[in-house]
């Protein structure tokens, strides 16, 4: 049995850092999947190969040690916690590309984590449902990182453009029949998201009737674009992006490089543009209802930019034969 | 008789664009000077040499004309203005070296039209009080820019750092004993003051829920900001004035050039940094008390940068002889 599965990588278009005090935000998953191939391993290893990333590993399902000799194997933790879900232990090898920039706020973690649990289900014929895919990834984010939201996986599983309601009560999907073009402009830097975090969370602490406003107008920016976006008023999302960029500058997760790409696209043509994900390092989108071309070229000249699209399509699985 | 007289720049460190909606505002004159001297004229005409711009005209007093060729002679209102309220027409040659970055909000038009009123007046032995000089350069600029407020004339005729309070009420002097580091960093490029202000007035009309708590958030700065100089606190002056900068991006005004600028600035050591003026081009100010080579240096590899301390001294005539 050889098995196949995908699963797309997020951006967030709305509220990041809103969201740790309980705000909505927006998201879509991404036209860029990791893809998990399973097959018998000729071997009783479980051997795992990151094609894209050149990491090479094995796992030892009883003891659950990793042996790799990888710099950068950290992200094998992934793959043993997603197959000790599904996975009775037997020899098997795992292909994976990753093929979504790493620790970029772009969810990888959470792409590979369900491709790599629905293509080891689908090879031990386990039949899961969307939401037990969802509910395993989450809950194997949790074991490696301590934290995690469920968006990532949510949206990593359903595909598709979802709101976060505030307190994150509930996870909406938001239906729309147009596309949401967008450029991902990535820097070699990463943000650690957990300092991030802390570091907003000091600003408030710090100067709470400066801050606590800003977070107040990121939800109404986030309540007004979800309008904006069900509108496909392309000029008021725009805008709403640019509001929201300059006010996580002023929560202090901005940087040189990320600022400069933002700008870029802007002055490429980008109808909106501004960080996503935590900051400090990391990503931005800008939104290109007026085309990608030139917004993607324009950033590549001192960065790197990928073209992409809303994937209404969340996790995927191919049985080979 | 030979007369000379300068007066400084300003750089506003924190309020601009909310000053417009009634909130308060900080700026500071900075030690760079704009100076002109006056001399009786071989002629009976009123000769004026911008030297550091290249600029000659010459002025008829009593038509109002101004003959010149160059095509930056619209500086040459300012003195013709000038000239207006403390002269009676006699020929004079008058030299000026502006040595402020034109247009970039630094307020060089004020200070040479403060510096021009002294000067002029002194060459007539007309013995001005400080707040008559501020009073007839303000109305110099109403009669120039048709709307300009006191704060660029009444900072360059007295110098020092200044609180214009909340709906411009009154100008308070801020009497600190220590200096105030910073540093300019400013583009060829040049925003549109009025235009700027009529793009975040629109902004906030669309988005007045958004908006409003921004514009109430920078008056919350602005007084907890004068607070913190008047503590000397270092660290709390830099942090708002980065917050600042945030909010300001949030409005609309910030470009790829000054976000540069401003994350350059405190990459390479500033404190805090942020816009300075209108935006859209112009200037930023980097607030550098850990030493301001580094700074300089590091703008100066892609825009121009100049060293500015606070200027206690306002206007300041010398009569030769």
């Amino acid at each position: 049995m050889q098995v196949k599965a995908s699963a797309p990588g997020k951006a967030i278009l709305f509220g990041e850092h809103a969201v740790v005090y309980g705000k909505p935000a927006i998201a879509m998953a991404i036209s860029k999947r990791s893809c998990v191939e399973v097959l018998e391993s000729s071997t009783s290893n479980i051997n795992v190969n990151i094609k894209d990333l050149g990491i090479k590993g094995c796992i030892d399902f009883n003891s659950g040690a990793i042996i790799s000799d990888s710099p950068k194997k950290g992200i094998l933790k992934y793959i043993l916690e997603s197959i000790k879900k599904v996975h009775d232990g037997s020899g098997i090898d795992i292909g994976i590309d990753v093929n979504i920039p790493i620790g970029g706020g772009l969810g990888s973690s959470a792409a590979v984590t369900v491709a790599t649990i629905a293509a080891v289900s689908a090879y031990n014929e386990i039949d899961l449902k969307e939401e037990e895919i969802a509910k395993y990834a989450h809950e194997v984010e949790l074991a490696v990182q301590k934290s995690a939201s469920p968006l990532d996986t949510t949206i990593s599983t359903y595909g598709g453009l979802i709101y976060l309601e505030t307190n994150a009560e509930d996870i909406v999907q938001l239906d729309i029949d147009y596309d949401i073009p967008v450029v991902i402009g990535y820097t070699d830097t990463r943000g650690d998201t957990g300092k991030l975090v802390e570091s907003v969370r000091i600003r408030r602490d710090v100067y709470p009737d400066i801050i606590n406003p800003v977070i107040d107008s990121i939800e109404l920016i986030t309540e007004e674009a979800k309008q904006a976006i069900l509108e496909n008023d392309k000029k008021r999302i725009g805008e709403l992006m640019n509001i929201n960029h300059g006010l996580l500058d002023a929560l202090g997760v901005n940087t040189k490089e990320l600022s400069s790409m933002v700008y870029t696209a802007r002055n490429a043509g980008a109808c909106g543009s501004k960080i996503t994900g935590a900051g400090g390092g990391g990503s931005i989108i800008a939104y290109c209802p007026g085309g990608t071309g030139n917004v993607i070229s324009a950033i590549n000249e001192t960065e790197n930019a990928l073209n992409a699209d809303i994937s209404k399509e969340g996790v995927k699985i191919t049985t080979l034969h």
